[in-house]
């Protein structure tokens, strides 16, 4: 039946989130989560229930205050949200509001385009190099700001600080956010940039190194009036940004240095002898320095692998889209679950030459 | 220094919340939190530490079911979000899309000219009655959406379901929001005229009477239809949209329908001899059926009795706008601190009385 009140609804393109299987078994290497588990600190604590009637902190001071302690920047440089994903959303509608184009690479993180649809930012996708790197050169044109994750998603591949200053001693009039999920991984942030660049906003979150995915922790550092701005934004739509939970564990999380760098440590090390193990079955990739890498096989389709790696019970990415369909977006699981991978791999890929 | 980067930045008039004062002795009555905590259930479980590394599961599957079973809809017809402060900002920017202006009250919650100013809808407040009563008539002008909570507040009255039946009747063609976050006190719930109108979207939290502020958990119920546009609005936002811990804990609290009931009852039971004090002591009000009363009193301002119990450590909220500022929102806590709240108000009214 035709009702006139769907003329009024909001058409987006939905969103289709990757696979969350279910059960025992399963090798997750598909959303690159942490293998191993956050700091053993918050099992300490806990948010008492008797607490949750009532509303968190509107302001996170604790956590802001940890996260500001943290990375030597004051308190009023950093904001705090639902997830970098939340971050994100509220820094393209605070802080893309021109008419003309942001700029990001045409392979990239795959929620950029998604929020500059809905909130009708018009946007552009300078093509990455045939190495996957970033052209600096398409960055020089007018535009209404710049986003790109580095390491840039899906490819892993990590630029220098050289490289982000050119970007933005070309981009001084618009604000460039630097999304930086998955830097610590071995990349250099461009934190000590931020004295020089008032523009700079650099987005944070829990979900990767600080193994927290499941809470919802993301976080924006920058100049105090770009962290005013945002904040704005965000408590328009909801005062109460995070949970309880969410807070309390979040700022314990930041004192435990030692088991951080140990597990980043200990993934760095398993990505090491993986890369070199995937060389030896036919794969390359780019250099990564992120919690995953991102590879395409001499011979076989990375479709028919992705299928039958699913089928084996270990998820990895396969993205359906231009130029990177011969790609798996492979997350550095423990040891034992990449070698559950590499033996897999080795039957399968022997298996296939027999045919 | 004036930089181009500043011209493109949302200028939005920032929402102030209530105040969180902190301190052991403090009597908080001005967020409308239950004084109860949470259903003692939630204390048997907790979310596994070791799983907090691992995203949620973006379709928040156990909680959606817990919440149809509990009201005896279809899963497609339940949508959740953080707090039911996420759910309306998503539903005004998914159903309030029109250049009509969307009508909501002069007097009501203070985010829906926030959300409306943010997402550029045209909106109208048609006044209140003297007796701070909805008009219906002024909901029969063509519109571009209709939002209401009921019972209102901060006056806590709440309309029949005559009464929302027909402002129904009178907007088929736009998306009627009825916003029912204090329902759980005595009103009756707009659920059951679902079935007849395809354009209700019912708005719940489990703040209020779940005692569970402190999560962020709220939920809207309404056709198929406008449940998956609003899902796709919000998982183009962000698809993991809810933390574990609230996942969890929210679907275990919606098990103890006893503990629900009973600290409902208390609460009810509360209100009705505190405000029958209250009128002894010279305050008037609409008969509530929220957690909060809206007083005025025969002689003293409104403002001049808010910063004397905020003086003596006893938080209620006033707001400073037309037509209500000679009034007190007053959340109903134990019955240990509403007479406290009395016994202040006694000594305070018989020494204004006396100067």
């Amino acid at each position: 039946m035709l009702r006139k009140w769907r003329a009024n609804i909001r058409k987006v393109e939905p969103y289709i989130p990757g696979e969350q299987p279910k059960g025992e078994k399963i090798i997750k290497l598909n959303t690159n989560e942490n293998p191993y588990g956050p700091s053993p600190m918050i099992r300490q604590v806990q948010e008492d229930p008797e607490n949750l009637r009532l509303y968190p902190d509107p302001a996170a001071e604790d956590l802001v205050n940890a996260i500001a302690a943290y990375h030597g920047v004051d308190r009023d440089q950093v904001f705090v949200g639902v997830g970098s994903d939340d971050v994100l959303a509220m820094a393209f509608l605070t802080f893309f509001n021109s008419w003309k184009p942001i700029l990001f690479p045409d392979i990239t993180y795959s929620f950029y385009n998604v929020w500059a649809e809905l909130f009708r930012i018009p946007y552009k996708r300078p093509e990455l190099a045939q190495d996957f790197r970033i052209r600096p050169k398409d960055y020089y044109q007018e535009n209404g700001g710049v986003v790109f994750p580095n390491p840039n998603a899906p490819t892993g591949i990590c630029e220098d600080l050289d490289f982000i200053r050119d970007i933005l001693d070309h981009n001084t009039d618009v604000i460039v956010i630097i999304d930086e999920a998955y830097i610590d991984f071995g990349g250099r942030s461009a934190l000590e940039l931020l004295p020089q660049y008032e523009n700079l906003l650099i987005v944070r979150t829990f979900s990767k190194s600080r193994s927290m995915a499941g809470l919802r922790i993301g976080y924006a550092i920058g100049n105090p009036e770009l962290i005013r701005a945002i904040q704005d934004v965000k408590y328009s739509f909801n005062s109460y940004t995070m949970n309880r939970p969410s807070l309390l564990l979040g700022t314990v999380s930041l004192k435990d240095e030692a088991y951080f760098k140990e597990t980043i440590d200990k993934i760095i090390s398993t990505r090491t002898w993986f890369e070199r193990e995937m060389k030896h079955l036919g794969f390359s990739f780019p250099d990564s320095q992120a919690n995953f890498i991102f590879a395409t096989h001499e011979k076989i389709p990375a479709r028919d692998i992705f299928e039958a790696a699913k089928a084996a019970g270990i998820y990895v990415r396969h993205f359906s889209q231009y130029r990177i369909d011969n790609y798996l977006r492979i997350t550095i699981g423990t040891d034992a679950q990449m070698k559950a991978l590499l033996s897999f791999l080795e039957t399968y890929i022997s298996e296939w030459e027999r045919r």
